[in-house]
């Protein structure tokens, strides 16, 4: 266990979560692609898809689903959800630990599917601890 | 129902299916972004997230697990899988029939995140056979 996703299981690492249960966890991307990017992930180590149980992985695209149905419905207002899961490094994994992206979409949200981007700045932990609030009580609504 | 996938589960416009069943259908990206890119739909045509069924859901996300394992176990010698969903026409939703993208990964497929591209080529009907022929044989042998 030694990816940073293993550190925030473990509470090394802090995190502000907005769902855990006792095979995945979700919680905020530190450098989202837009504010309320949640990350879904198994709580057990595995790097992709073939290593994932039947059991954790139709868990884990629910609790996926849920979350993006969330966003939909909290005080966010976005306009929109974009669910995405890399499998392997050459199709853009940067950490080995399997992790569904599912970030809300906004009007003017400066983020185009394939236009060249810069990286996501740090989100103050103000800014998760909001937007993971209104996502958990969108969850509870749902 | 009138988009193109309507079209295409009443054999209207011709498609190459790798998978169906009575909730959900799975055939080849005539525009591929990678060759073996593979769509996921639910037969009923809803547009979002929102509008799709417990059980239906959970189905679709099954199966575009079970093609992206075969996508990686089949001859087409993949190095990993996107997976990929646009819920509204800001996430880049293009047509208003919920649809899963699950394209395969190679070495020097020319694809990148956040890298501007042009629009795919349309494929040639033997090729998609081709590939649907190989993802096909890959799904039996799960």
């Amino acid at each position: 266990m030694t990816s940073i996703f293993a550190k925030i299981l473990d509470g090394e690492v802090p995190a502000t979560f907005v769902y855990q249960d006792e095979l995945v966890s979700a919680f905020m991307d530190v450098q989202p692609i837009t504010p309320g990017h949640v990350l879904v992930i198994p709580n057990r180590e595995v790097a992709t898809l073939s290593e994932l149980d039947e059991t954790t992985a139709s868990h884990l695209w629910r609790i996926g689903h849920r979350i993006a149905l969330a966003l939909k419905n909290s005080t966010l207002s976005c306009e929109g959800v974009n669910l995405l899961l890399a499998d392997g490094e050459k199709a853009g994994q940067d950490i080995p630990h399997l992790h569904l992206h599912i970030f809300p979409r906004f009007r003017d949200d400066g983020f185009e599917w394939g236009k060249e981007r810069s990286l996501s700045p740090l989100a103050s932990r103000e800014e998760l601890q909001a937007n993971a609030a209104a996502i958990k009580l969108a969850l509870q609504e749902l």
